[in-house]
């Protein structure tokens, strides 16, 4: 009896269209479709692209539930539930898709998915597609750099807080400031204080139906928004560190 | 009369099925495919990809050169070049995309030739669509996260130096060393010292079908490798700053 495999299916960040091919392929194979939600009923992001992407939703598709809380115990329990599941369907033989918004790699619950199925049964082989993340589309969005030549970029949780955030503005060109929704006043504050609100944008939900884009920031001020947002600050006055110069010719091409 | 627009498609790291759909269309639509090449004669490891996608490279396609060099002027003088052979297309009414590997916006020559087309033109739209960037690609070839929950990431050019990268591992969990050939054997000296060379890994060409992927980075010593070749450097003991952890639940959802 072969195992199925567990496939961590990237969708990107919510256009359909920037889902890759591999991922599109992986919805089309014979696997079992699994997708995230935060708790019964809720709707899940990631499910959400590929219906977007007018395809049907499986009779045998399963949701997995993955509750927001930074509660250790309360996580590990739902990750052994949803992993057994997984588990379940790739004892009979058959693949399992999980979906994912963005990259899997990239604060994503598949990792932890794959490494609690892989501690239940270590023949279960984890394949992960890549895919394009949120601050990616949001710089092409933006027609802007995330990282022109050179460039150091930072993606950091906005919960570090306002203080750590300005302590990047000295080393990096670029910085992604992930989940701004609790902190958002008081990073426009920053932003307004060091200059830099003109080189600021903001997104929301980047690339969906739903995208909001806002390059003027302080129009957020006391603003609800959505956990799915982000800022994205350019920095071109950072004074730079000594490049190795010769970097690119030191070995003989 | 109508201008053709400028599309930059990105195309992801290497393998052709981590072309977004998006980009996919593009290469399928009407648009005049350019690719960069880094001088007369060279390959393009973008047309490549469109290659091992199983296309074929129309006769109209135009090679633009985006040569290797840190030079200013003979940079713009390059930059003129490419963009002027962008717009005499555009003017014609049709669309031009342009090849890209990994992601559009992140050290990609894109921005330099859609805003030098836009300063001889600013009537000519530019079109950006995002893909996956080798790094996220690294990290799903080593089934290993990029970012966990919380986790900060810094991708930086190797070539500002072991100080300064060692200086980043006190605030970041991964590390994304890009363009790492010429100072291949003082990184990994530095990771020795860390400890971190078992949460080290190297890949050239993630995802082509020349992909290397190496776990134990020790055996690069005094090696020479491609330019298109970074290190993933996980670190896991990290002392975190204090996170606001009522992040998730201060604002009523």
């Amino acid at each position: 009896m072969t195992l199925g495999k567990l496939i961590g299916a990237s969708l990107g960040p919510g256009d359909p269209l920037l889902m890759t091919r591999k991922a599109w392929a992986a919805l089309h194979s014979n696997a079992v479709w699994t997708y995230p939600i935060r708790k019964k009923g809720s709707e899940s992001y990631a499910l959400n692209i590929a219906l977007a992407a007018g395809l049907t939703l499986p009779n045998d598709a399963q949701a997995l539930i993955f509750p927001m809380t930074h509660d250790k115990e309360k996580l590990a329990r739902y990750w052994l539930e949803a992993a057994t599941v997984v588990l379940e369907i790739v004892r009979t033989g058959r693949d399992v898709v999980f979906l994912v918004e963005g990259d899997a790699s990239t604060f994503s619950t598949f990792n932890h998915l794959a490494r609690t199925v892989r501690a239940l049964d270590d023949r279960v082989d984890i394949e992960t597609i890549a895919g394009v993340p949120a601050y990616n589309a949001a710089s092409a969005a933006f027609a802007q750099p995330l990282a022109d030549v050179d460039d150091t970029v930072a993606i950091v949780p906005a919960a570090y807080g306002v203080d750590f955030v300005e302590s990047l503005l000295d080393d990096f060109d670029t910085l992604v400031l992930m989940k701004v929704k609790p902190l958002l006043d008081d990073i426009i504050q920053l932003l307004e204080k060091r200059n830099l609100l003109q080189h600021s944008c903001f997104i929301e939900k980047a690339g969906s139906a739903d995208e909001r884009k806002i390059t003027d920031i302080r129009v957020l001020r006391g603003q609800k928004v959505n956990y799915l947002s982000l800022i994205l600050v350019r920095n071109p006055k950072r004074l730079r560190g000594e490049i190795q110069k010769g970097c690119r010719k030191k070995s003989n091409e």
